[in-house]
């Protein structure tokens, strides 16, 4: 059975996926690489990195993927819709390695590029994506990549069957709320928590068998 | 020396730390008695409960306190204040057994309970109010009792050395933020986080020495 995952999501004690204001200089706003030091510290991003339970979470991210669904915001800087040449923010082989959805109100032709990411456009309800991402992983798990506004929406919408949120102990006191509009999630979820030696908290929500 | 200490203090994924309507029938409005639960299964709570690390937190409520200081919304219910025979939701023994200091814009006079806890009221800024419990404490410490509005306040101004707090997964969805107007907390003190076998993790934080 394809799965539909969410991992690496990395938000704020109060609960923000990225600060403010979102720009081509600083695509996280004011919050920086914060919310990301715990995975550039593993060997997931760095070879030499620590090997403990942050990186066994984090390396999981590209296990048994097939297609990655993303939103507007995460594939470029405001206005990138205006810039025929935005190819999104990851140069010329994209980490992604697999078709990769982009939903914005302004899509355009795919792109292909190397070490197999094309990057399609999408206008379409979170569950059209799907079935389109679905098609497209041939038999494996759909990422929903981000950010948080995308990842809302497909929680929202009853898409979501697991969950990896990485809290970390900062409070941002503004950005995108991943939380917003989610009141009894855990209703429908299994929540683990566990703690890792480096500061961040690991948040696993499973769908909850009916 | 006497410190300022927040402890106990439960807070869902979304970081309410009550729900809402407050009322006399349910006092963390829809949140129920979900934020404590983790509270109500450990020893301190319950003879029979448990002794792990959910246990080891929570006793350390009352140890080396002197004085606490409360809100207003946490002494009763929406309209105490025009009743002039509450004297809190604890009965004849309130389990706070120090002077107990109450942040009311309605203040009235003080309320002398058995085993040891007298309320005082109090319309006064957060330092001042400090100042008068710091008094009372003799020597001891001084907690801050919640809820989130008080606490947040105290936090605003400086004023806490420690905190401790339980967050659980629940994702409430409206009450009383802990975070909000917090931004860079995480300047000022040492944070850790421990997971616990039941679900709920512990943040505590310690004021960072200069
Ligand atoms: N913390 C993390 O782990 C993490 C992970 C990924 C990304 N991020 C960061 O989060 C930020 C982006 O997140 P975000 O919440 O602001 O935005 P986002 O989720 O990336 O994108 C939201 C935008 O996507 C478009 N969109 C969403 N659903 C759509 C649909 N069904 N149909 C058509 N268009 C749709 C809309 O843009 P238009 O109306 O403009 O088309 C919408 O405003 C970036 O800073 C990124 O770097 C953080
Ligand atoms: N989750 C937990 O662990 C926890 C802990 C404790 C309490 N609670 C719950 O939290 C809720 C209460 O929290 P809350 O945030 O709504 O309110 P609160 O912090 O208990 O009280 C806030 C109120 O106290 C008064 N006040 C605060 N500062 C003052 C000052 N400097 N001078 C004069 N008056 C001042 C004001 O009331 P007036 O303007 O009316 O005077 C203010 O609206 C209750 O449901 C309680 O059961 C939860």
């Amino acid at each position: 059975m394809s799965l539909t995952r969410v991992h690496n999501l990395s938000i704020s004690l109060d609960g923000f996926a990225t600060g403010e204001p979102q720009s081509a200089e600083a695509p996280f706003g004011h919050a920086g690489q914060r919310l990301h030091e715990w995975m550039f510290r593993t060997r997931f991003w760095d070879q030499g990195g620590t090997t403990g339970v942050d990186d066994a979470f984090a390396e999981r991210h590209s296990v048994g993927i097939g297609a990655e669904i993303m939103g507007a915001n995460k594939f470029g800087p405001p206005g990138w819709q205006d810039d025929p040449d935005w190819k999104g923010w990851w140069g010329t082989e994209p980490p992604f390695h697999t078709p990769t959805f982009v939903l914005t109100h302004r899509p355009r032709p795919s792109i292909d590029l190397e070490g197999g990411t094309t990057f399609h456009f999408l206008d379409a309800s979170p569950a059209d994506a799907l079935e389109a991402a679905r098609e497209a992983a041939s038999g494996q798990d759909v990422r929903i990549g981000g950010g948080a506004t995308v990842v809302r929406d497909f929680l929202a919408a009853g898409l979501v069957d697991q969950m990896h949120v990485v809290q970390v102990p900062l409070v941002l006191g503004r950005g995108v709320r991943l939380w917003d509009g989610l009141e009894g999630l855990e209703d429908s979820y299994d929540v683990e928590a566990v703690s890792s030696p480096s500061g961040v908290v690991h948040l696993t929500f499973r769908r909850a068998l009916a």
